[in-house]
């Protein structure tokens, strides 16, 4: 939408909405390639791909996260032993079993990939002021500020001397780039808070950086390791960089899903913290002037209270923007899909794809 | 001081003063050979050495601290051109020199060192919650926390990518190995923090990883691009964590030194926050029972108004802690010029040697 990028606000708007309104139609048709099937998508096929790699690596995370200052296993143990799902590593020995990768370079990788993640998360737990992660007390909240900053990036510099233990300098290359652009997509998003005029093009850019891009390396170093193609190379870091996109926009869709479960965080941090999500950003742009008025003064902080929250969710039900947002979660979900389609089919291929369909059908 | 190991706590203390007066001559001998010189040494010759090194350094620091996301160079510039020293590369740039080196691949790698630096100390100034660094508003006041610790993972993400261009795997082990046990320093000090009863061994060690580390890795990595021996290198790591630990010391000193200049920071700050630097552990070990008593409220932190500090600064003086620790201090800046004694005389060792006097001579 080119000619929009210019034009004045309400003009965006209005370009906006035709453009969303052309595009749910086109969405609609692409979902329904979308593997159909009788049963929900399950991780089943992807956990017991991956089970006996995740032994591994979890040894690997346990060993590497210790040290002789006991507030940092303590810390780092609060959350890696706080029920995370350990996606990421778990992509990169599922990816590492597409490519029929016999060694085991990735664990440590893997254990890296983890690390970069973990240490994100402490550090977002302090720059949002989180209470809750993973359904417990926030590592801020239980140990402060202080020490959550410092273990986060203990365990970032743990990542790196896992990597250079390694020794490839091209999964260095990736990883550290990697690292690099979700730094740039957390300050990016930091910027956008509180912005009412952040577009769906800037959300999309976000969280490519700040969620898709480790996604990325992390199935894209499994094709480094087993010494694929360079088109290999690019099908595993699409495959990795379309599902994180997927994955972001449904844990999005969720904060404001009055018919999802309970997520491990708490339910509309994202409003009270003035977050610009695609829900938010759907909703905004297809409002009347009348709820445009309540999200400018929602997103800039002063609709703070239980009220002002469940009318934030009954105006996103009003314009289906939770639907929207799963929709978008959907195109993306599907190319991640038909990103790996060249891989020889089997176990690994079908309990990644499905893995995909789980993403963006989950309801928590 | 094995016999006093394990002694109750009476007993190290008197132990400790006994193992104080002893060392004090000792010291004094030491001192002596530090070159006695009619003037008072200068770090002239030192930038003089590395002025031209030093410009593409800065070349490169400037261009690598750039980012679409306008925040990240507004508030790296904030502290990057807030007039710091640069003192990390200046030695990778002089140790460089002091091995011959022709090339220009420790500019990038110099760069890298500063940037790890500037990346904790955005994160020390949020985890201490400093008002000034530098002599001007700390980066967490005029940005915020949230921006500051993102800011911080940014660039320590950049210093990565430096280093992985450079695509040496001995000087990445020797970087992230050094950010690993800064951060485990940086852990280990907020632990000991408001803690009366950190020993002066304790303390030499969270300095020796949190302030020496960096140091010793930014003048042995000038060694290894210079493919020098690996008794050169460990010369080099020698002088660095030597005179890391030496410059520390200064700087716990000046806090309490009633007659150094301003320092950059808040006067008193390091008391206030109950920071265990080794002018209070030796008040402490020195002083009578009622002085200890004043301390263990101090470190506390029930003593906190502009009269506590002065009688701080007191009993640091009565017992002359400041001096004693810039005595410890000479003692390192020794072994430091020491280390290097193996390498050419001339310009490079020369200068070296002056700023390592000049680092322990200063009074701001």
């Amino acid at each position: 939408m080119p000619a929009c990028a210019n034009g004045a606000p309400g003009g965006i708007a209005t370009c906006v909405q035709a453009a969303e309104s052309a595009m749910r139609g086109a969405m609609t048709a692409q979902v329904i390639n979308l593997r159909s099937r009788e049963t929900q998508p399950s991780l089943a096929p992807m956990l017991a791909l991956t089970a006996a790699g995740m032994n591994s690596v979890n040894s690997v995370i346990l060993d590497r996260m210790q040290s002789e200052i006991p507030l940092i296993p303590a810390l780092a143990g609060h959350l890696i032993s706080g029920g995370g799902k350990r996606m990421r590593p778990m992509l990169t020995v599922a990816a590492a079993e597409l490519c029929g990768y016999q060694g085991t370079r990735h664990h440590k990788l893997a254990a890296a990939v983890e690390f970069i993640h973990t240490a994100t998360l402490l550090h977002d737990d302090v720059v949002d002021g989180s209470d809750l992660r993973r359904g417990k007390a926030a590592a801020n909240i239980v140990f402060g500020n202080p020490a959550t900053v410092l273990v986060g990036d203990f365990l970032f510099t743990r990542a790196f001397e896992l990597m250079v233990e390694d020794g490839s300098l091209r999964v260095l290359k990736i990883l550290s780039k990697a690292s690099s652009i979700i730094a740039e997509g957390e300050v990016d998003q930091l910027t956008a808070q509180r912005k009412i005029e952040t577009s769906e093009e800037h959300y999309l850019q976000i969280i490519g950086s700040k969620t898709a891009a480790l996604f990325a390396a992390a199935t894209r170093i499994a094709a480094v390791v087993a010494e694929k193609s360079e088109a290999e190379e690019q099908a595993l870091d699409a495959y990795g960089r379309n599902l994180g996109i997927a994955f972001q926009l449904v844990d999005d869709a969720i904060d404001y899903d009055s018919e999802a479960a309970e997520s491990g965080k708490d339910k509309g941090d994202d409003f009270r913290e003035g977050k610009m999500t695609l829900p938010v950003i759907l909703a905004y742009a297809r409002g009347t002037e009348e709820e445009r008025k309540f999200w400018q003064e929602a997103i800039a902080g002063f609709r703070t209270e239980d009220e002002d929250l469940a009318h934030a969710v009954e105006l996103i039900n009003r314009h289906k923007c939770v639907e929207a947002t799963r929709e978008r979660a959907r195109h993306f979900a599907q190319r991640a899909i038909d990103s790996i389609a060249g891989f020889p089919s089997g176990e690994a291929r079908n309990a990644m794809a499905e893995a995909v369909e789980f993403a963006v059908a989950r309801r928590y």
